[in-house]
């Protein structure tokens, strides 16, 4: 894991990753008490930054390797990713999903190009299927997180920050990224090594286990709790990702559920963006916890953009006026 | 008026323009019977494309001009350029609008730096306030699109669509915009002029004037109506832009006030902007008048995203499920 493994995930992604903009509104410094840059990575092909480290890993793998096909648990952005990054290279993809999956969700991926497994989750394994079926069809597990190809993919969105803060004039700052497994963070924690630009991870109150590992120096879980910000809410850091963190990344921040829908509202209406609310935590660090954060500017990341209408319309109700 | 004028404002607009991006999604090539490439111009500052034209148009002055500074009658994405685009070059900035003008549009001008100037609508004339207080002042008018420095700046988004199209593999296509007075569509086919790229008109059904002039030869204006897509109303084409548009470009289209309802929710859900009902009506015509579009490919922009909270939750009652 290092730049040389990000630099040739970047050379794999040319043109089939989105260069995506880093947005500014004079109303959201205002809020902040800083510059504010926003790199919008929602508006990444299946609506999160999670295509790049699903490119990454399918372009990584030898041709034939790749033909047998991936196979992928998740519900979520990980699985939409994986399925497009699969069907652009022509290799089957099979996405393990629990079968109360929501219906959207199911048909998104599907449409993508995924062949969707669903299995029931009080009385089966989505492990043992996943194994079952890698081995009688010969597929490539993609993990989400704690796999070297995929951070090394995600850490692409870090040599575009790097390249655009410099294009903008912003020298030093503080990078806030919405944190799960760590996968995006840690990715971009290892292209913006050496450079003035800090990783910082954010986080929902509630499932803060990055920034309390990170305080104590040992990975420790989240107590039993629920969040609206369902794209992150993942029970412990990655074994992968944590080291790079810990090594690289500032103090961790979280904030409220809240905190999150509100970052949405004011990403809607000054960005133009839409924002899921896991992916709005990094921005709502950016406005809400400026006494946390020290320089005058801040780059944070919206990291995605897939929420349904009812909670977007419940986002948006939070606007004065 | 020609291509030399637009790359002079591309040169003056580098660094201070946002380069929008071409989106894309499966599911909206999948709706359209061809691929769609949205040009994301909602993501310009401002919120719309407006910006290009009045940085173009401010930053051409000489500077002993500029330092009396402009002024602009508008109550829209119009008067938030001119108030930003003034502002970055110190210069101050009149923008004459209807008390009667929503708080939150006087507001945000304001806070671009604006000095907003109201006036009564039923016993006023805005014309003779503007010429008072410009003949006081040495202020310089800037129109909205019957401007030739205005014309060209809005054709920098033209160039940005070329260079685009060539990295996406685009070779023909009819490129669809948004048109009220037609400043962004005749700078728009001014920059793509001799290219295989052909601009298009689309409009709201009740205001489809500039649709009609091309049809008939002969600049025709709009009956009295009423259209949710409020920043392109306008009552006839403009005297610049409707010669340009008749050399250039292809036949107009028209949607109705449902169609960019939809074409918005569609542009939430699948690409994760936020787009105006103004901005949504080159979607809504890539969507949905297929049968009037030619060839694999289509390009159409999304050219402003200021649209309040409660309109946009209206779009989103469109989406099924």
């Amino acid at each position: 894991m290092d730049i040389e493994m990000i630099a040739a995930a970047a050379a794999r992604a040319k043109g089939e990753v989105l260069r995506t903009p880093l947005l500014t509104s004079p109303f959201l410094d205002e809020i902040a008490g800083r510059r504010v840059f926003v790199k919008a990575e929602c508006l990444q092909h299946t609506g999160s930054f999670k295509f790049r480290g699903a490119w990454s890993a399918v372009s990584a793998l030898d041709p034939a390797t790749r033909a047998r096909g991936v196979i992928a648990f998740s519900s979520g952005n990980h699985a939409q990713g994986v399925a497009l990054a699969a069907r652009r290279h022509d290799a089957p993809a099979v996405i393990v999903m629990p079968a109360d999956a929501p219906a959207l969700k199911i048909a998104n991926t599907r449409a993508l190009g995924g062949e969707v497994v669903l299995y029931d989750r009080y009385s089966e394994s989505r492990e043992e299927i996943g194994e079952r079926l890698a081995a009688e069809r010969g597929l490539t597990l993609i993990r989400p997180y704690d796999e070297p190809q995929v951070i090394a993919g995600q850490g692409t969105m870090g040599l575009e920050i790097a390249e655009q803060a410099a294009e903008m004039g912003v020298r030093a700052a503080d990078v806030l990224v919405c944190c799960g497994g760590g996968g995006l963070s840690a990715g971009t924690a290892l292209a913006l090594e050496g450079s003035s630009l800090r990783v910082r991870t954010a986080e929902p109150e509630a499932f803060d286990d990055m920034a309390r590992s990170l305080a104590t120096g040992t990975p420790v879980g989240n107590a039993p709790a629920t969040s609206i910000c369902d794209a992150i809410v993942t029970p412990e850091p990655g074994r992968l990702t944590f080291p790079i963190l810990q090594r690289l990344a500032g103090p961790g921040l979280a904030i409220s559920d809240d905190e999150a829908l509100r970052a949405m509202a004011l990403a809607f209406q000054r960005l133009k963006i839409v924002v899921e609310p896991g992916g709005a935590v990094a921005l709502a660090a950016a406005l809400f916890r400026r006494d946390r954060i020290e320089g005058d500017a801040v780059i944070c990341v919206a990291s995605g953009g897939n929420v349904d209408a009812a909670m977007f319309a419940r986002a948006l109700t939070t606007l004065d006026g």
